[in-house]
């Protein structure tokens, strides 16, 4: 038997996505964690369903593998996503160092859809006081006691 | 009883902070959702001890306000934040429709701590093929199937 391709992966996420909507879970997306060919884990948006708006398909799909491997990175694994990734989803993605990436449909298509996140990438270059969620700096409090605390618990796992 | 104010509502997310790492629970990070003036929900840094590469303080404190809320939004809510948010955490901070962000550390006072996340801001403005993780578009499937059967599913909650 041959090894499943990028193409195969896909269509198992836009398969997965197709069915999540129309099981009512959620949006029309959805996301697998590969390593080695192997599917460790799937994700699907369940943000109305689970009261949960970080719960998008990469995010779910991410969190399912880190629980099925024990660990808080992917190192050596791809994520597929039914489309491409928003910047909540583009974060995660690089705090979880995944090695790649492959997505079906566009940001361009998802926006046609009424799914819009280009707000959201012109937002992250403004100055954070004159974006559309204002994003204040206050000084006055001890910011940097976390940071020192950090620095002196020996025990500290990094990541 | 004044109300409290920001510098209040910022010095318990530092403490909070301080208090998450020396019980050995995660990063030095801490946040608070408020509504009218009320602590809805706080949330704290669990990457390492949640093997969840998502649990930043900002995303369990919006995950913890939601599900207080029952409510995948979370309009007219401000978020306290030790420090300012990453861009996974700025991602989440839109779709939850936030009001408005104050934090105190800076992405700065971050870095020279050990927690830089310039290097994924950088990578938001690259073309997605040639980032530092790869992500590739790939024809062939059929990308738009979810989002049609999105339209035709009469049920759908729009988010």
């Amino acid at each position: 038997m041959s090894s499943p391709t990028s193409a195969d992966f896909l269509q198992e996420a836009v398969t997965l996505a197709v069915t999540n909507v129309q099981s009512g879970r959620g949006g029309p997306f959805a996301a697998l964690v590969v390593s080695d060919d192997d599917v460790i884990a799937t994700g699907t948006n369940r943000v109305t369903t689970e009261n949960d708006p970080t719960a998008h398909a990469e995010i779910t799909a991410i969190r399912a593998a880190c629980e099925a491997r024990g660990d808080f990175e992917l190192t050596g694994c791809t994520l597929y996503s039914s489309c491409e990734p928003c910047p909540m989803c583009l974060g995660a993605i690089y705090w979880t160092r995944l090695d790649r990436v492959v997505y079906a449909a566009t940001s361009d298509q998802a926006a046609a859809a009424g799914f819009d996140d280009a707000h959201i990438y012109e937002e992250i270059d403004k100055p954070p006081p004159r974006r559309r969620i204002p994003m204040e700096q206050h000084d006055g409090v001890a910011a940097r006691r976390p940071f020192e605390a950090w620095a002196n618990y020996e025990e500290r796992i990094e990541y």
